[in-house]
């Protein structure tokens, strides 16, 4: 049996979900990866975002709101390489909210859509009793969909962008200060790296591809349990946002970055990298190795392993 | 500007949507009908259920709770003539109930989508402070998609199976009585009449088809609505369920009945029924006209249009 995803209580629910899930022919690969794939090349998945949870309407305006839900759920076409084709938003809401409120989410939501290319398909609006919750699907297509389940011995190990931006952001407003606009920016307007993966698949062989929603450290050790392999992460070689340069933790630990995790022949990317940087304005870090073994070493800056590496990302306490 | 929906509040703000909705040359048909439609008729759609809102815990089991969930959301697939491929379930939930409870619910959903030939193939889980939201995306194929907006003035009205049934149990729930073993079985194990659909669209031209999921008065809307015509329904021909028998104005305004409604030539529908009947164990019955016009008149025995045709079906209460 399959055991494709790194620890957490969430993932150990997840596990026994797909235990026994019924699948098809027509499904080339089913749970545990950022998207199904079906026959076709064509992808699926769907990402659920819950107010008090993932969201808090004091730290973003509605629009903003939609437009996370909808740019994290295609941050995940972003893992495989796909284009995005469509998505749908499903919304339960309390009624008190059905007028702008509502409105400015779905905007912001269609906002993504659209700088994705994507089509806005539909979806569902239903009344709740409780927080809001917005579960967008995400629908594309790949030429060839980049797995979590291909690392390789001998790869190296990159990352896009630069981490821990958004949870300093977070951090911040728990702690009662205001973030840096930046900070905030890289909480409250993610952009899904659709464009810079179909641009990197299209030149590289990428073996192994996840973005970061929890955090690098958990998000990594999904990567790591797909392929069976462990991946060792050297602490000092992350790409800090500057807004956690005194919490560098918070690139290892904390979430919502949604940059891209790759791991691919280190020749081949070098051979990419300043040119990725002249288009995208944004850098390819090379922070680790893909080894024989399991689960996600960090290695400090003496390449001692750290024990006890830090979690992934909990959002607000919660284990979501 | 289409005007793809009938009367209500939470359609009103779907229209406010999809007014400025992103499309693209892969969407074929988006926003107001059951499914999505995408080149190589590709479908897709997704289906909310809450907590309070579309089910309750002291009604039904966890199991029926997942199983009716995904059977509502297949249902959308059968109104299309589609062949479901997968679906995905989002799942927002108390962290009380990431065991025993969780588990079973999505058992259920996986019952459904065996039991129709798809997929289980992921989805998202992740905790809420409010009440449990289950959203199932159903991806299909069809090879002609049936869609809301082309019943012909001419036609004849059908639908297949019973109405009322579901909506007898919801009623003597909320009256404080036990409802019929077979009248809870229609509300707790809705059969998406997916097969029904696929057989019959393979032997005769089906105009236009919605499934009735918010009462036939208000689907019958929608479908009129999309298709720019008037529906004449005749009360006294609505296949009422037994359990409704005395209360049948449940039949045309309560809900869950997951029925297939759909417009033809009446000669065509004529010479299936009876093969139908005995293929499937439900009835194909004639109700009504597609006429001239707009909205939907309910036609009492004598052939008067009754005034003020009950309104879909709100659930609990709430505009869901």
């Amino acid at each position: 049996m399959r055991e494709p995803l790194g620890p957490g209580r969430e993932f150990d629910l997840i596990r026994e979900f797909v235990r026994n899930a019924p699948s098809n022919d027509a499904l080339l690969v089913g749970p545990g990866d950022d998207c199904a794939v079906f026959q076709g090349g064509f992808v699926l998945s769907s990402d659920a975002s819950v107010e008090g949870v993932h969201f808090r309407r004091d730290w973003l305006s509605a629009e903003e709101i939609g437009y996370r839900a909808a740019a994290a759920a295609l941050s995940d076409l972003a893992a495989m390489a796909a284009q995005p084709i469509a998505i749908l938003t499903s919304f339960a809401l309390p009624q008190t909210d059905y007028g702008e409120f509502a409105l400015q989410v779905m905007a912001g939501g269609q906002r993504a859509a659209s700088a994705a290319g994507a089509a806005h398909a539909g979806g569902d609006t239903t009344a709740t009793t409780g927080p809001v919750v917005i579960d967008v699907v995400v629908f594309g297509k790949a030429e060839q969909p980049v797995l979590r389940s291909n690392a390789r011995v001998g790869d190296h190990v990159y990352v896009t962008g630069e981490l821990g931006g958004a949870a300093a952001a977070v951090s911040d407003w728990a702690s009662g200060s205001t973030p840096s606009a930046d900070a905030r920016r890289r909480y409250a307007i993610p952009e899904p790296r659709i464009r810079e993966a179909l641009w990197l698949s299209e030149r590289i062989e990428l073996h192994a591809m996840i973005d970061l929603s929890d955090g690098l450290a958990s998000d990594a050790a999904h990567l790591a349990a797909a392929s069976r392999t462990a991946l060792s992460l050297r602490m000092a070689q992350l790409p800090v946002h500057p807004a956690a340069a005194e919490r560098v933790h918070l690139a290892l630990a904390g979430g919502d970055d949604y940059e891209l995790c790759f791991t691919a022949e280190p020749d081949a990317v070098e051979g990419v990298a300043l040119e990725f940087y002249e288009r995208f304005g944004i850098t390819i870090t090379d922070i680790g190795d893909v080894t024989e073994g399991s689960g996600v070493r960090i290695l400090n800056e003496a390449g001692v392993v750290l024990e006890s590496p830090p979690h992934g990302w909990d959002h607000f306490g919660g284990n979501a």
